[in-house]
């Protein structure tokens, strides 16, 4: 053993330049890199990424960006090893899946859930899956999964799924990120306790009843009949597109087909009538006006005047000395 | 008709301080006028407010503020009604309801409805009901109720009610400025439309089934126990506090005691544990930085470089030239 040697490999340099080019070519260790910076906090990465970014979006493609939301044992991850298989093997799509969880705690289950889950698409060579990023404010998160999706589109992957992890929080934020909005639920019992709420099955513009298969399909199709039903109920989704309503099953894989066929004709219907590059456009309007509140926010907290008064400010509103807003008000004098 | 005289009445001029005083004496009429300044966006009236506002903190009292959420036919202004005038009736309070709504188009619906719906309890001279404001973003409405809060509080109303008219967005921001939280709940099929996702149900501190009576209420007794039993599987909350279920109507007025016993005994558990406190102090400083975020958005939006500039760099982004991030980036450089 005295005489070994250890031979330590010297770190790679990576520039804006040789990331872009990596990723045009369509290289995953270039595009993870350059995803990696985008969800990092240090200054340099960040302008490193927003050089990459800004490049990446240069890049025409043709791409289709499907969020899917549902409630932990619904089947996502299931769900999204079985179609996207379907994806590159019966339609011939390059797939990149990326995940969006808020909550830190629960993420480091999620990054092994989907290498043990997604264990035939993880290793396809048209499929790239990133975990979602370990930490950061849902904002930070968001932000960071926005840029991911426009570098996984200059890489070729013509369709971008981004899925939600955590519960209750992330619903919106990948619904302004995608351009068709996909909820998977379960037949039976219970379904008040799903985390189902109005608010994020007007959200979607497609519900799919998943585990339709064996002893459940009975209740699956009687709960599609109810879902039809109930969606009349609800006012008329601004693309004009009515929700579609179908059962699948992750486990025996079946209608992939059906979930693909609904999106395709989403995508015509919306293509057709111009509100698929409205919402493109209005989504980037929103990010545009959340990336001005983060920097403000960021820019406030590391002004060394603000870092010293803010918990004078901060105890006297605590001790009911000073109403919130004017402690705002007076802190920010000395900012603004 | 010719020599009738018309007598123009001269608007009365109220100042901060006549303003406090009018609050402490429980004047109706300063109160309203000092809420209507919380709610308006001039400068002027907005710092009128803030001294009120920090006035009326000082004042002692031991109130309890209640927030109140469920869907639309739920029952809510009806619960409310026959609740305020229990709390007034039977135990002696003075009982103030607030209304927070932050889709203004639903506000007008809202307005009419509770004057109609309440008709007891707003004509009461221990009761006072204010609607939620006709406009505004949920910051701005929700910053409103919270100062709105104070005022009723130093003006001697010891319970003080803030009802969620909209669906599904001001839930949390009601949870974030009361001290319990009550949701209220039908029993029957439907539930998973009912707009009752987990979060919600995670939030509440109590749980009222309401319309058990006549036929209903057996499907509400078995209700019950299917929510307590459900309530088991989730985690404990901060409080250290275990969610009720309970049953009432609000048609037949019964079971009102049954609300009010648990929110006693939510109170006492709370104080003794000192959790009551410790929520309120949390519940300031968040205020605290919303606050902060809200006036650097004011003052940002003021400011004629980025006003002129701001079009400039979102329509670099919509049409794809630059990223969000660096046109956040480049447009903040004239400001900061």
């Amino acid at each position: 053993m005295k005489n070994k040697k250890y031979i330590r490999k010297k770190a790679k340099v990576y520039t804006a330049e040789s990331l872009i080019e990596g990723i045009k070519s369509g290289n995953f260790t270039a595009l993870s890199k350059a995803i990696t910076l985008c969800e990092s906090k240090k200054p340099s990465d960040r302008d490193m990424a927003s050089t990459i970014v800004s490049a990446c979006m240069q890049i025409e493609n043709n791409s289709i960006r499907i969020g899917i939301t549902g409630v932990p044992g619904v089947g996502k991850s299931s769900f999204i090893e079985s179609f996207g298989l379907h994806l590159i093997q019966a339609e011939g799509k390059k797939v990149a899946v990326l995940a969006i969880d808020p909550s830190s705690e629960r993420t480091k289950g999620s990054i092994l859930g989907d290498k043990t889950r997604m264990n035939k698409l993880s290793i396809h060579p048209n499929a790239f899956i990133r975990p979602s990023p370990t930490s950061g404010s849902l904002g930070g998160v968001a932000h960071a999964s926005r840029e991911s999706i426009l570098l996984c589109e200059a890489a070729g992957f013509d369709v971008v799924i981004v899925e939600t992890v955590g519960v209750g929080q992330s619903e919106t934020e990948v619904r302004q990120m995608t351009d068709f909005f996909l909820l998977l639920m379960l037949a039976g019992a219970g379904d008040e306790l799903q985390g189902i709420k109005r608010g994020i099955m007007e959200m979607a513009d497609g519900l799919l009843i998943n585990k339709a298969d064996g002893d459940n399909l009975k209740a699956a199709q009687l709960a599609m009949r109810e879902y039809r039903n109930a969606l009349h109920l609800f006012p008329k989704a601004k693309s004009g597109w009515t929700t579609q309503v179908g059962l699948c099953s992750a486990l025996e894989n079946t209608n992939m087909d059906v979930a693909w066929n609904m999106i395709s004709a989403y995508e015509k219907h919306s293509k057709s009538n111009g509100y698929f590059l409205t919402n493109r456009k209005d989504q980037l309007d929103s990010w545009f006006q959340k990336s001005i509140e983060e920097i403000l926010h960021q820019k406030l907290f590391e002004n060394e005047k603000i870092k010293a008064d803010y918990h004078f400010f901060s105890n006297k509103v605590i001790s009911g000395s000073l109403s919130p807003y004017d402690a705002a008000k007076q802190l920010l004098d000395g900012f603004l």
